[in-house]
């Protein structure tokens, strides 16, 4: 590794380390200013964004990427507006920081609070979608957090001109640019150098990509990361599921966005269901133009559902492809999920209220669902504003991961000259 | 490595994450039952116990151990007594499992709950401590978590003994054993797997220990760990503080027991206190037999002070020893602060309000406290029944550990049909 890489990424870190006590006390006010200066900006500069995002476009082209990454890195006029949006809904959103979590008095006098705080200094490694850059410093200020962005060498034009627009912010507002950095250069040992911490610099580490990236992150991270595993998602229909709801919500659960974690992938159907329900499901998503993969009881019922191997049920598709499967009951389609789920978002379809809450209770996923769409396994659908992820890990943080989540408490204890006995 | 430890403790990991969904859904009746089934094992097997304490002693003296050590290996009726009184404690705790840490209702009409699960398998790495193995055990079974339990070599006796009256408390109260499990073996690389996660069958690793334990978890774990770092907690004296109380809290905090990890390391006076202020907590620490290392101010005011170096600062004495260092007003201490405390617990000392609000908002430390001992930074202290350690990282828990802090949670989603647009 260069000699000057390390030295780039370790002023990187200390400038944020430096500004990182100064941004857990701005106020509300100051941040927002910040947000809002930064969504002028983003209007301001479209004509210049876009011609940033056209070479990367041209770069994206002699590298034959997939059309999926395409879609994610172009821009337009109307990913900007909505960028912009994003900004202000941030702005209009309460501050995490100094929120009171919890208080009470000790019997000798003691008043004890915990209170919110900032998480400290975050980075964030991500690769082609450019209003990452917006979301996740924006976050990232908003819980007072400082912010390393690292982006993907695809969007390296495009994610320049972006922060150009958040650092123009964060002048407006009188708020040093170092609260919001950006890594300049595309070299991949940033990413592990950042993964080692930059000598203590950096609190946590958000991934946000595909799985190469994430394993990457869970191999060489010395730092904490809050994690986005596989969405390796479930749906249940039960014996006493209503029909018309069940497929209505399948055909969403699966369809609505087929590359989004929250897409069900493999759907569980209870063998003591009514007749033609099966039936009914399969045909559904047959004639959707969804493929179908399937158990032999399954396969039985159309000569267009192929058999599920092993493999079917451990595999996220993010495609229009579904593995389906006959259980016995509620049991075996918990002991299902349990052998084969990511632990990210699991649904069950039934009017039975004991059946759904023996799901609800045993089902150990971030999010679980009592009939309503898998697809709802996203923060601004659960009223969070902005989201910088999906948790799939147990600590820390779990499912959506918006600004309450990027803060951490302290304890403040007010006494009297109290000493202890 | 031998190939029967790792088999030994891919065992010991397999049947943890086993029991660790049925641990999750045991009601509190069934954990208390077991809790207090424990208490009595440990008071009707006293004679068992200290004789094989009286084993790990004998062992002790061979190996040389420190006084310190020997002190906290050693076990007698009253320390028995305490523990039994623990596990009681602790079956009188509310469940933290299953609490509603917030709900509401979206305009579609989706009812979302956050609902307290356990956090899954966790590791307790300790040393010489017997009683770490009852708070652990009874901490860990309470909030839902299996336990796997690797107690020094020190205490292999009389670890084994109590932890049989833990097992025995589990199988009165019809829960499997595997609950909480022991590692029956001292090897060191028993340590180092554990650090691994073991196959994934561990979630969290919480280390109790001394400074090299603590580097080594930070060195090797590949799983979360709940860590304990140094606590170098400071007392600052303002000028508008009351000298009888800053005296009180002062001795309080450094020399009520030097050992603990919420004992104050340093003592900051304000240059603008009135006059005297500075020789009579001086003369009140030596009075009371402890070693001032000061800078040059204080060094000119007895001839017992001696200089401090700049490790001093720096330094976590355990001992009846301070450091005393003259500040320009609260903005110096907390600077201070900022550069050598370990983030741990910090005081003022004032009667000034202004000031007071000043240094609670803006000093990073796990607890903040005005006109009160360091010494109240205790689970116990604060209300929260009995602790596993006292965290001073940011992510996850911080503060004082106690049941709640050993819980993540899911999101519990009721619908009614609903689908995404």
């Amino acid at each position: 590794m260069s000699a000057s890489l390390t030295a780039l990424m370790q002023e990187l870190g200390r400038a944020a380390r430096a500004v990182s006590p100064v941004l857990a006390n701005v106020s509300r006010e100051q941040k927002d200013r910040a947000l809002r200066a930064a969504a002028t900006a983003l209007q301001r500069d479209k004509k210049n964004i876009l011609s940033a995002n056209t070479r990367d476009m041209h770069a994206a082209e002699e590298r034959d990427l997939s059309a999926a990454m395409f879609d994610r890195l172009r821009l337009d006029n109307a990913r900007l507006e909505a960028m912009a949006c994003s900004l202000e809904d941030i702005a209009s959103l309460a501050d995490p920081v100094g929120r009171v979590l919890a208080e009470w008095t000790r019997p000798n006098g003691l008043r004890i609070s915990r209170v919110a705080v900032p998480l400290g200094v975050i980075g964030i490694i991500y690769e082609s979608r450019p209003n990452v850059t917006v979301d996740a410093g924006a976050l990232c200020l908003k819980s007072g957090n400082a912010a390393i962005l690292r982006g993907g060498s695809e969007s390296l034009h495009s994610g320049a001109a972006i922060h150009g627009c958040l650092v123009e912010g964060l002048r407006e507002a009188g708020l040093p640019a170092a609260c919001v950095q950006r890594v300049p250069v595309t070299d991949r040992e940033a990413v592990g150098l950042m993964l080692e911490g930059l000598d203590g610099a950096i609190d946590v580490v958000v991934p946000r990509g595909g799985k190469g990236l994430i394993e990457r992150v869970r191999r060489e991270a010395r730092v904490p990361v809050i994690g986005h595993l596989d969405g390796n998602c479930h749906v249940y229909v039960d014996r006493d599921a209503d029909l018309a709801m069940a497929v209505a919500i399948t055909l969403n659960a699966k369809l609505r966005r087929t590359g989004v974690c929250g897409a069900a992938e493999t759907l569980l159907v209870d063998r003591s269901a009514p007749k033609g329900h099966l039936e009914t499901l399969v045909g559904a998503l047959l004639d959707a133009g969804c493929a179908v993969r399937g158990d032999d009881t399954v396969k039985k019922i159309d000569s267009r559902v192929t058999v599920a191997s092993e493999a079917d049920w451990g595999t996220e598709y993010l495609d229009a492809i579904i593995a389906v499967r006959v259980v016995e009951g509620v049991d075996e389609a918990m002991a299902h999920i349990a052998c084969h789920s990511s632990s990210h978002t699991e649904s069950i379809i039934t009017a039975n209220d004991a059946t759904a809450r023996r799901f609800l209770e045993r089902v150990d996923s971030a999010i679980v669902l009592h009939n309503a769409s898998t697809q709802f396994a996203d923060g601004g659908e659960f009223g969070m504003g902005a989201e910088i992820g999906i948790s799939t890990d147990r600590f820390h943080a779990r499912g959506p991961v918006g600004l309450e989540q990027l803060t951490s408490y302290k304890y403040v204890v007010r006494g009297s000259g109290q000493v202890r006995p």
